[in-house]
C-alpha cells in the first residue's frame, strides 16, 4: 500500500494544484501509451484488488465504523459496505474495461480531396477527467480504470465515508500502472476529507477538462453550479412510460412493472406512467394490479382515480419528482402529442419509452421525445452503458454537448484531423 | 424589409429573455424541420439577398459611413464594407449550404442486443446557437444559414459597426424563412447595440445551448471569461511549420512561403518556423530568401542569425506571438522532439505541420502534437471547413469537447439513442 500523507488544510490550493499539474503531466505521457501497456495496467490493478482483498475489506471496515457514528441511512451504508462478492466484482470490473476496444486511435473518418489531401479523423484521449463521488468506494476502480482506457488521467474526489476504502482501492490502482510502467499519477485520489477540495477542482480548468459528478442531486447541483469546467452529469432520471392507444395489452403491463419496479432507486426507473385515454379503462386496471401487488404506491390524475381506486389523488408536483422509490404518478393523456408533450416538459430528457404496436406512432415518439435515450416497446431500466453493449460507463448524461446518453470509453476521448499530403500548398 | 424596433435600454434584459425564449420555441419547431422545408428557406433566403440587393448596398453605406467618424483601420472597413460582388458571394454562399446533405436524422452507429434491442445513435440538432461577431456583415448569413441547416436556431449578434448591414441581411433570411412556412424566429437579430446584450447571452443558458464568437481576440477572451454557456472558438491560431532534417528542400521552401504569405491575417496562417539543425544551414537560406522576397520581416533565435544575416534576433515573447502579419519567428532545433515540445508548449493547439519525407518521423509528429489540425506536408492555411470539405464552417475549435477543428454542420449537432423493442424488461 502506498501511504498518502495528510495534507496540511493550510495549504490546500498548493497541494490541489500539484495534484492538477501531476494529472496533466500523467495525461500527456498516457495519451502515448498503446493499447497493451493500459490493458496490462488494468489486468495487473485487478491482480492487485484479488490480492490485497484483506487490507481493502479491513480499510472498508474502517469506513463503516465510522460510518455508525454518522447516522447514514440503511442505503448509504449499504453503498458503502464491501465484502468478498463485491471486491471480487470490482476485479471483475477492471478486467472487463481491459477487455474493452481501445477507442484511441481509432480512424472514424477517411477522406480524400480533389487535390489529393488525404485526411483522417482520428480519436484522441480527452485530457484530466474529475470524478467527484459519494458513497460507492468500487467508483474509485470503475471510474480510474474507464479513464484509463480511453488514456486520460483521473483526479478521484471520493467521499468522506469511503476514504479509507478508496485509498485501499486506488493503492491497487497504483500497483497497476507501475507494473505496467506508468506513472501512479495516472490516476490520483484526492488525499483529504476537506469539502473545500470539490470547490478548488472545479476551478481548475487549466489542469482538468472534464468533471464528472456520481451521487445525489444535491452533490450534481453544486457540481453544476460552481463548475467552471465542463460537466457530464444528469441531474435527475425523471423517465416515462407512455401506454398508446395501440399498446398490446399484456407488454405494457409488463414493460410498466418493470419500468417502475425491477429497482426503483436507479436513474432509469420510470417515475411517470402516461396512458392513452382510448385504452385506459381497459389496460389501466391490469396495470395496477401489478403495481399493488409489487409494493407501488400510485398516484394518478382524477381520470386515472376515476377508472381505478387504487389510485391515491397526484398532486402538480408529482409530474415533477424523481422518487427514486416505489411510487408512480399515472396521468391519462389525450394521445401520442399529448404524451409528447408531457415528458418534455416534465421530464429530464434522460430516458422515456412508449409501449405500441403501431410503428408510426412509435417513431414520431421516438423522434419528438428529446432526450438521450428513448425507447420502443422495452423497459426504461436498460438504460445502462452495459445494457447498451458499451461495456462500462462512468454515468449517463443529459446534456446535448459532447457525450449524451450512457458515458462510456469512447465519450472520454476528442479527435483530431489528421492530414497527410505531398506538398499541397493552397492556391 | 422587416422593420425592428428599437429596444429601450431599461428593459434589455426582459428583451433579451423574450428573444432567448422566442429562439426556444423556433429550435423545438425546427429540431423536426424536414430537409426540404430547410432548403427551400435558404434557397429563398438567397433570392432575397439577390432582390434586396440594393437595399443591402443602401444599409451598408450608412454603416461605412458612419464607421468613417470611428476611426476604424482599414482592414477593418474592408470586412464591413459590401459591393455587388460580396453580395452575391453571400447569396451563393446560402445556396452552398442548403446543398450541404443535411446532418440531422443521420444514423451514424446501429447495432443489435442479444436480446433482440436494436439500438441506433441518431444526429439531432442542438438547440439554440449564439453568435456574437465583429464587423463582417456576411457572418450574418453564414452563421445563420448554417445554424438552419443544423435545425438550430440562431440568436446573431453582430458588431455595431455592421448593424444596419446585418439588419438588412436577417430581413432576407426572415423572408427565406416565411417563404418555406417557418417562424421567423429561427434566426433572430439582437436588435440593438447596447453592449451589455453580449453579457446577457453568456447567462441565458436555459435559451443559449452554445455561444460561437467570431472576431478578435479581445473579443473571444471577454466571451470565454464571461461564458456560462458552452463556447466553440479558438482564441489564437498559433501556427507552427517544422521543417524536419529528411525534408524535400523545394517542397519546404514551398510550404513555408505559402503557409506564411498566402493570407497573413487569418487563423491557419504560420507564425513560427522551427527547421532541424541537420538542414538548418543547407535549407535556411533558400527559405529567407522566398520569404524575403515576400516581403516577410524573420525573427529568430542565434542559431538562425548565424545562419542567414537577414534574421533579426527573436525575443521570448516572439514564440507565444500570433502575428497576423509578415512577420516569422524561426528557431533551430534539435530534431523531432524538440519541434514537438516546443509545438505542444508554445502553440495554440490549432493547426501545424510538418514537412518531411521520413515516413515514421511524420506518424510520430501527427500523433504527438496535440492540435486539433495536424498536417504532413502541406500548408497550414489549408486549415478551413471548405478546404476540408466539410462545406462552410462557423469556425474552428480549439477546444476539445464536442467540435474539434473547423465546426460545420454536422459539428452543430447532437445525437439521441433509439432503441426500438418488442417488449423486453430487463432481467
Amino acid at each position: 500500500m502506498t501511504a498518502l500523507k495528510p495534507v496540511p488544510t493550510d495549504d490546500l490550493t498548493g497541494q490541489m494544484r500539484a495534484l492538477g499539474q501531476a494529472a496533466r503531466a500523467a495525461a500527456h505521457a498516457l495519451a502515448h501509451t498503446d493499447s497493451e501497456t493500459k490493458t496490462r495496467a488494468l489486468t495487473s490493478a485487478a491482480e492487485a484488488v484479488r490480492v490485497e482483498r484483506d487490507a481493502i475489506l479491513a480499510a472498508n471496515a474502517e469506513d463503516m465504523t465510522a460510518a455508525a457514528d454518522k447516522n447514514l441511512t440503511a442505503a448509504m451504508l449499504d453503498r458503502l459496505k464491501l465484502d468478498e462478492a463485491r471486491v471480487a466484482a470490482i476485479a471483475k470490473g477492471l478486467e472487463d474495461v481491459a477487455a474493452l476496444p481501445d477507442p484511441v486511435g481509432k480512424v472514424t473518418e477517411e477522406w480524400e480531396r480533389p487535390n489529393g489531401l488525404r485526411i483522417s479523423r482520428v480519436r484522441v484521449p480527452l485530457g484530466v477527467i474529475g470524478i467527484i463521488y459519494e458513497s460507492r468506494p468500487n467508483v474509485t476502480a470503475d471510474a480510474g480504470g474507464l479513464c484509463l482506457k480511453a488514456g486520460n488521467a483521473a483526479v478521484l474526489r471520493g467521499g468522506s465515508e469511503s476514504f479509507h476504502s478508496s485509498r485501499a482501492i486506488a493503492a491497487c490502482l497504483h500497483e497497476g500502472l507501475r507494473a505496467a510502467g506508468l506513472p501512479d499519477t495516472a490516476v490520483q485520489l484526492v488525499p483529504t476529507t476537506d469539502r473545500a477540495a470539490v470547490g478548488l477542482m472545479l476551478t481548475m480548468p487549466e489542469f482538468i477538462d472534464v468533471i464528472v459528478p456520481r451521487g445525489g442531486k444535491s452533490l450534481i447541483e453544486r457540481v453544476q453550479r460552481e463548475s467552471r469546467i465542463p460537466v457530464f452529469a444528469h441531474l435527475e432520471g425523471l423517465c416515462h412510460v407512455y401506454v398508446d392507444g395501440a399498446a398490446d395489452a399484456k407488454m405494457a403491463r409488463e414493460v410498466v412493472l418493470n419500468a417502475k419496479m425491477r429497482r426503483t432507486g436507479i436513474c432509469g426507473a420510470a417515475e411517470t406512467l402516461l396512458i392513452d385515454r382510448a385504452v385506459a379503462e381497459s389496460q389501466l386496471p391490469g396495470i395496477v394490479a401489478d403495481l399493488v401487488e409489487a409494493g407501488c404506491a400510485l398516484r394518478g390524475d382524477e381520470a386515472a382515480q376515476a377508472i381505478d381506486s387504487r389510485i391515491a389523488p397526484a398532486a402538480p408536483a408529482d409530474w415533477d419528482t424523481e422518487y427514486l422509490d416505489a411510487v408512480l404518478a399515472i396521468r391519462v393523456v389525450d394521445g401520442l402529442d399529448e404524451a409528447i408533450d408531457h415528458v418534455n416538459r416534465h421530464g429530464s430528457h434522460h430516458t422515456d419509452s412508449i409501449v405500441t404496436a403501431d410503428g408510426s406512432v412509435a417513431e414520431r415518439f421516438l423522434s419528438k421525445v428529446d432526450s438521450g435515450i428513448v425507447l420502443w416497446n422495452a423497459s426504461t431500466q436498460f438504460a445502462d452503458g452495459g445494457e447498451f453493449g458499451m461495456g462500462a460507463e462512468i454515468g449517463i448524461s443529459t446534456g446535448k454537448l459532447h457525450a449524451r446518453g450512457p458515458v462510456g470509453a469512447e465519450q472520454l476521448t476528442s479527435y483530431k484531423y489528421v492530414v497527410r499530403g505531398a506538398g499541397q500548398t493552397r492556391p
